[in-house]
């Protein structure tokens, strides 16, 4: 088969599709013929080699992916070749064959195409995982989210409307903030023109963020307890902004509020599994019903993923960049 | 009656017991007729001018008390004049008599004293509520207590212990240790010879620790993010070593972890009916059972409130220094 490989770090010419051996599947997984991926900035780190995969993952990148199962291995069962699925990975998406622990796979979502559900996996996990699994987002409270109109936060804001809650964003243009209010997020703020802390407060009668989810780290670790409510959780994803931030204990006593950081690709299976078990019940409802829908940027070819991390680079995209096999 | 006021903030001394109007009790209130009230660190903040109560609050400092039901006012139910209580309170506990909003009062346990039961109210409900209904310390796993022999230490190792947690202490003797480990805990740490880090690292084979509770703040909070365990909670009740600390987010996110900060004073009435209410669900079958007892260091009368802040300045005690009235 075919995959991006990564014979030396870099920038984007970094990434290199080359003739690779097949996987095989092992006890428990399962093989997926690949119809698409999608880029996500840990891609980016791994690329640069900043981000190596953990021990066991396959070592090409891509956190997700879409496609057909192409073989079942000893000990699966409820899969059978041919099916149309997606999974979340801990590596291997940029390939036309990937494996996958079977706990991993999700079906391709009713009415939805094939190829356009390797936008899901990742920024359904992620956001379900964060929002509600670790910072409980209730109907009524307000959920901040920044980067708006990333992959992460397109998928943030649908279903934090779908659960009944209000929704502040922050993007850098115009046009960025449009989408989000599209998708039906409440509160707009360019985070280039204005205090995100001052617009959240604002928006709420001073009573600030019920839960917010971050990707910022430590740039914003300050003001994103500032703008925290009573009761208030905030969500790290990601740190785009650097690992190691001030953090006044003394606003977070007062407000009795939590700080947590996780991502998912270091989990133990277990720990994936039941994520992606808690995703198939509550919100693949919700796009088999036209409720929540994956936000594509655009799609490309494969053998032109760095074209794709560019885009992703400058942030240039709405939603997610999908990366197709043919 | 008599209360402890504080005239002009200060030293010990600015404590004067004095002649003050008898609180009445307003709708769904209960006046005590206090036994006995409890030294906590946030009653000599309070003394020094830096912690005012909350709005509403008795002017006079005391977090908890015991004693006995002396009026019932309108709409309290289960509640009889003559009964043996204790209470958390918003303050007012150093005094002869004190206005309890109704949910905040608990039976004296079965088989104790009602003096004794003054230390109760405020240790139980910190940490039930931040070691179980923030951090879910779950049996099997290891708690850490920074100031093991401290009220809420000596409390937090008895319930720990009594769910089937693993219990680490933090403590500045060796007399301090053994009582840490009379009451059950399992690793002992001198935080003046020892790095605690690597000894919770040592004795859990690596892994750190799933909760931590914590009184120091800004001080620990570095070390206490290098000494949770993978999914680890971080619950800060004080700040004895500062407001404002360097947060590791790089090494949160890797552990998938978690810090929060709580206080109970400024909760609102409904909050602290709730955990009262899981405290006598939890925590009073224990003490009734004789498996958790009040850590008393020694009983005081009211008057001499100023040499009580004296001692646990000092932090020459172990366990609870109480006030009595009589």
């Amino acid at each position: 088969m075919h995959a991006i490989t990564i014979p030396e770090p870099g920038g984007p010419e970094a990434l290199v599709w080359a003739e690779v051996p097949d996987p095989q599947p092992g006890e428990g997984e399962v093989l997926v013929e690949v119809a698409a991926s999608a880029v996500n900035r840990a891609d980016i780190m791994q690329r640069q080699g900043f981000y190596d995969p953990p021990p066991g993952a396959s070592p090409y990148p891509g956190l997700e992916c879409s496609g057909r199962v192409a073989e079942v291995g000893p000990g699966v069962s409820g899969w059978s070749v041919g099916d149309e699925v997606c999974a979340l990975l801990a590596g291997g998406g940029y390939a036309e064959k990937v494996v996958v622990p079977a706990g991993q796979l999700l079906p391709v979502p009713q009415g939805l195409d094939v190829k356009r559900a390797a936008a899901l996996p990742e920024v359904v996990c992620t956001v379900w995982s964060n929002v509600f699994m670790v910072a409980h987002l209730r109907p009524g409270e307000t959920l901040l989210v920044h980067g708006g109109s990333s992959g992460i936060g397109t998928m943030a804001i649908q279903l934090a409307k779908a659960v009944g809650a209000k929704v502040a964003v922050t993007a850098g243009t115009k046009e960025k903030l449009e989408r989000c209010a599209e998708l039906g997020a409440d509160i707009l703020i360019n985070y280039r023109e204005q205090d995100f802390v001052a617009e959240v407060k604002d928006a709420t009668g001073g009573a600030g963020a019920d839960v917010i989810l971050d990707n910022m780290g430590a740039k914003y670790l300050d003001r994103n307890v500032q703008a925290l409510a009573v009761n208030g959780r905030l969500a790290i994803i990601g740190m785009q902004g650097g690992r190691k931030g001030e953090l006044n204990i003394g606003t977070l006593l007062a407000k009795r509020a939590a700080v947590s950081a996780t991502s998912l690709r270091a989990r133990p299976l277990e720990e994936k599994a039941a994520i992606v078990a808690a995703v198939k019940e509550h919100v693949w409802p919700l796009l088999a019903g036209g409720h929540v829908r994956p936000v594509v940027d655009r799609e490309m070819p494969m053998s032109e993923a760095a074209e794709g991390h560019r885009v992703v680079e400058e942030s240039g995209h709405i939603g997610k960049v999908l990366l197709v096999t043919s």
